[in-house]
């Protein structure tokens, strides 16, 4: 996780890191287990799949530890969770945490559940890379107003990375803030888009040495994919699966020439 | 739930709050808490985010309470009725009881399985608002043919709403009945169609004081979103996904033309 | 299970019965209960609607019972293998064994799981009809090279037909051996085809009474709704229902103008 060069921080250096997730993902396929909700699931691998990775989404406790094992990266999605859930995130996470496996917390719905809820917050000690949550989400998790400086202030306090969803996405190191304006209001319409997001960032550490850089990608690539599909759907049907096409064809000019992040 | 206005009677007044229906959905956006099969879950939360109610989807015991406190509508599909499911529906159904919240009865295949018949019996007992099912399904759980005498008997003596889903669709409170010949073949080649219907139908309930029209909105509208979606599509595949579309852009004149609706 | 007539021998027989496949699903309309992963249930259950059959997904331990009781054919798919999925494996394929409906084994990722692997080993003894897998899997269940001599040595051994998938698929009963060179690379690109192709398989058990043509004839038409799909799609979201349209349309005359089946 040594940076052989500076980190990105101009909003330039960081579109050129997105441009390059794809092609990375491609080359490399990294295996990404996502302990992900029943509704996701399938979304999910088919959106790691189109960009180049390699999904397993198993939450049985008799073989988790040698899926996550001989993973690359490990996604724990808080969505449905069951008992079963709840041990493999635990195993999963343990074990990436003790071999360096990056990992990603995706908080779904932490606004309606206390429960669920007390576990983010007991998952956030165990210090995920990255932890992906919409407003309503990190408002619950945070207590504070999901803006610039509540953004910040949670990542740098949490040593984590912090990518807040939105109209306008927002992701920092506790150092860094991007700003993202890529997107589609029809992502908003099609069931678990953000856990499939939260998925391709998941697989995105795995080719970026800079995971601040690396979720940045991510979220600008799937606002872009989104902004491809909306222009050949005809409502969030359509949508959900041009979607993937988009991730599976789009190429790093189409990157270059969409992005919409800044630095803040 | 006590009416403000005398409840609609013709088939006129029907499809005139069958039309009313997705602009209601839309603007109200209502929770509504699918516990469902696991086969049905993705395209049961896409027809609900397109019609514009929000889905949640958890069957965890921990948290199943905090989730149907908040929600406003309650679905219980029987479908893979594992026993985790099995509690959530106890849980949920209970609750939705005690507080009115409006909750509606999916026996799926009850007409395979004895242990699922007799969770269908049982439930009834519990008075859910509506109770939507196939022909097979009402001969399994009534012992009376699927006609339109047994579906006013059986509704009377349940103090519920049945709808009896089929080519022509039937909708009783015990005293009124109506029909509606909405719908397309396609429908019954793509899975989890039927169980997708009923969770608007349940959405349905939340918006409409008077939960038989609400019903036979649900269903008038799914059934010209089947006809929309046909005429755009080459098989189940597109289908399934052009049924979504048309639920998002349907309009109030969308239904008003094309409704088949009649009061017997 | 015994043959009316000589089982098909040469590629021209194997191809005729494959023409077959789809009219003898859509007259018969076999009831198929499909154990299998939570990610692959959507489109399993579409994929055997589409091609006439009649899919069932219950892994409920109350009720896998009744289900399997009347169904026709059976599924055995080791994907997220959990206690209560481990459980119906067992209930089914032991009333399978014992009342003659044929079942398949899908041993999903036993190359990632050792427990799933011993698992797979154990259910072999139990002699599924057909075993299905990729080469991958294959070398860890035989510990050989995924070739011809090896899986035709395996399926004499075991009694089984394999059915081995990859770029050219290979099929033998341990004597017969034949290769399908239909399909498409897009297919490696959706999550679960692998998986909704086994079942397509286990239907075909049901209506073909030489099981070796059988799972030819499946393989072979899920290919050209792979050729079929492809043509028409822009990336893997579209091309994941345009198969399933291809399969609604597909006629007897597709499958002899594009089956490319040799025997070896």
């Amino acid at each position: 996780m040594t940076a052989q060069r500076p980190n990105p921080v101009t909003s330039a250096e960081l579109v050129d890191f997105a441009a390059q997730l794809l092609p990375r993902l491609r080359a490399r396929a990294p295996k990404v287990h996502c302990i992900t909700n029943t509704v996701a699931q399938p979304i999910t691998a088919n959106v790691l799949l189109a960009a180049g990775a390699i999904p397993s989404l198993t939450t049985s406790e008799a073989e988790i530890g040698a899926f996550v094992r001989s993973a690359d990266g490990v996604l724990a999605n808080l969505g449905t969770l069951d008992p079963e859930r709840h041990k493999a995130i635990e195993t999963a996470v343990l074990h990436a945490a003790k071999t360096k496996v990056p990992w990603l917390l995706d908080p779904v719905f932490v606004d309606r559940s206390e429960f669920r809820l007390d576990y983010a917050k007991a998952l956030l000690t165990g210090r995920p890379v990255a932890v992906q949550l919409n407003g309503a989400e990190f408002k619950a998790l945070s207590g504070a107003p999901p803006n610039q400086d509540a953004v910040r202030t949670f990542a740098r306090s949490h040593g984590t990375i912090v990518a807040l969803t939105g109209e306008v996405d927002l992701v920092s190191d506790g150092r860094r803030l991007a700003t993202i304006s890529n997107g589609d209001a029809l992502m908003g319409k099609v069931t678990a888009m953000g856990c499939a997001e939260s998925a391709l960032a998941t697989a995105a550490l795995v080719v970026g040495e800079d995971p601040f850089a690396a979720v940045v990608a991510a979220l600008t690539v799937f606002g872009i994919a989104g902004e491809l599909a909306a222009a050949v759907s005809k409502g969030p049907g359509t949508f959900a699966f041009a979607i993937i096409d988009a991730l599976h064809t789009m190429t790093a000019e189409d990157v270059v020439a969409r992005a919409k992040v800044a630095d803040a």
